[in-house]
């Protein structure tokens, strides 16, 4: 061993950690509730990485006092399938573990699920209220708009890292902070851009077409957070991030540790490990893998969405 | 010039003939409704290709008696402009011209142009309306649910073409059928194949993964059509076809000639030309580009979400 070999200074934080305090919320949840919430899966293809999430979703849901259904249909099937279960008042919530086609008709079938049983949050229509910051369905502000899972997660575990300054105000407590997210997908890295600027951050977006900056927008009658191209490179906007997302789907892929900031903060949510575990050289936390935390919140999203029944229904 | 040269059998149909019918129909309506109704377009791209469009939309529309406004805006502000237009009570209808991002952040733009106002019949709500045959909006069947308008545009040109046969009742004319469509995009393509299956046809639907066969399907609660993979090649299915309909966005793409059967009908909806005009040797009727059928469908879809509007308000 090299004498003059540098020790990983920053921290691992498991997901299972920062899952802890939703996941009795969602307990709590339950017992409050007084009967197991049904949540049904749909599994309609054989990717290995989707088995393995819709076993884990419905172990998760179980051991939390949830009923939890896997469905496996045959992918031409599973349109009829969805519809079934949006009509099925047993059942309280649907997700899809996609990708089932891997193309635009996987949008399609995503916004098959009806709105009231949507806890991945991905309908169109709270995709959009996210975007505009708009926080409930109703004028009367009774039932909440849901997240969209991941991007929520994201969230709680940059609340959970202490990024997120409490001292601030609500919808301020990110004022200041830069971000890098690798990753524009339209379920994960544009809401979580759009999420983070909303709470004053300046995020920069990077994909293989460039970088985007999101900045809170001051749109006169939409609360919505303002988007640019910028020419700037990964290196540039790396070497000031305070916090960096990854999400990129390949095993190739790594975060170059040198243009990690010291003290950085670093999350990947990809289920491949996008950073090298000696990015603690340079990372103060580091926090290798998000489902656990997900999973929380799509149980968290499923109990909103029978609030937002009840709510609905007392009108 | 050799003798043996073989001379092409076939005719050409071009689509501002079979646009004529439509045409006046659109044109009576304008006149019937008494007023000029407005249609906005949206450009947040330099491709020539959508510019040209547009101008020709333009065009189209104000000789016909409608207003048109083109709307050149930033891609980033689209959003925002399409929210002000689904707001404002003197913009009739919406069109946005794509690709914008050209990503699934393009299908997200598509979902905010309001249901009342989309003229290109792309919301989630009407495209699930079609695949499941349900032609209204409301269970008294006073409001149309919207058709996409270049897969109704290729529905309307096989009518034309006599490919639709008139003596077989409503939903059974295109009986015994066999059709070839080489293009499986969410937007035209997929939408054909289940309009074509629900009208009695046996659709094979070509894309780089593979066939697929739409039928007309015997759900019990579903009015839809049936779609399985099957295991056969291009030759397979262009030996049989009545029909064959292109869309293939490459300049490179030519389908073969020698798979076209004998006085089959022969459709290129892209805007490239993907047969060659020797495809008339085998061919009887060809219809080389459909772009001024599709304007006509838009406004007539148009003319249609105004009579909605009516049906809505004398409720």
């Amino acid at each position: 061993m090299s004498t003059t070999e540098v020790k990983p200074v920053g921290r691992t934080i498991l997901a299972s950690t920062i899952a802890k305090t939703y996941i009795s919320e969602v307990e709590d949840g339950v017992r409050k509730l007084g009967r197991s919430p049904k949540l049904v899966g749909f599994l309609a293809n054989a990717d290995p990485a989707a088995k393995m999430y819709a076993e884990w979703t419905g172990k998760t849901s179980e051991s939390l006092g949830f009923t939890y259904e896997l469905r496996v249909v045959d992918k031409d099937d599973l349109e009829e399938s969805i519809i079934d279960a949006n009509e099925d008042d047993s059942v309280d919530g649907i997700m899809v573990y996609f990708p089932v086609f891997g193309n635009r008709q996987d949008q399609y079938l995503q916004q098959v699920v009806s709105l009231e049983k949507d806890v991945e949050g991905l309908n169109h229509k709270y995709i959009q209220n996210m975007y505009h910051n708009i926080r409930f369905l109703d004028e009367e502000e009774q039932q909440k708009s849901i997240l969209p899972c991941t991007p929520l997660a994201l969230v709680k575990i940059l609340e959970y890292l202490g990024v997120y300054n409490t001292l601030l105000d609500y919808g301020n407590r990110m004022y200041g902070k830069q971000v890098v997210i690798v990753n524009r997908s339209e379920i994960v890295g544009r809401p979580l851009a759009a999420l983070l600027a909303n709470d004053g951050a300046t995020v920069y977006s990077v994909d293989l077409d460039g970088i985007q900056r999101f900045t809170r927008g001051a749109g006169l009658h939409l609360k919505r957070h303002k988007v640019e191209d910028v020419d700037l490179t990964l290196e540039d906007v790396a070497k000031n991030a305070d916090v960096i997302v990854t999400g990129v789907p390949s095993p190739n892929y790594k975060f170059p540790k040198e243009l990690v900031k010291d003290g950085a903060v670093c999350v990947n949510f990809s289920s491949e490990k996008n950073f090298n575990p000696d990015v603690k050289e340079k990372a103060s936390l580091y926090v290798p893998m998000t489902g656990k935390v997900t999973i929380a919140m799509l149980l968290r999203n499923l109990l909103r969405l029978i609030d937002n029944k009840v709510a609905n229904k007392s009108k």
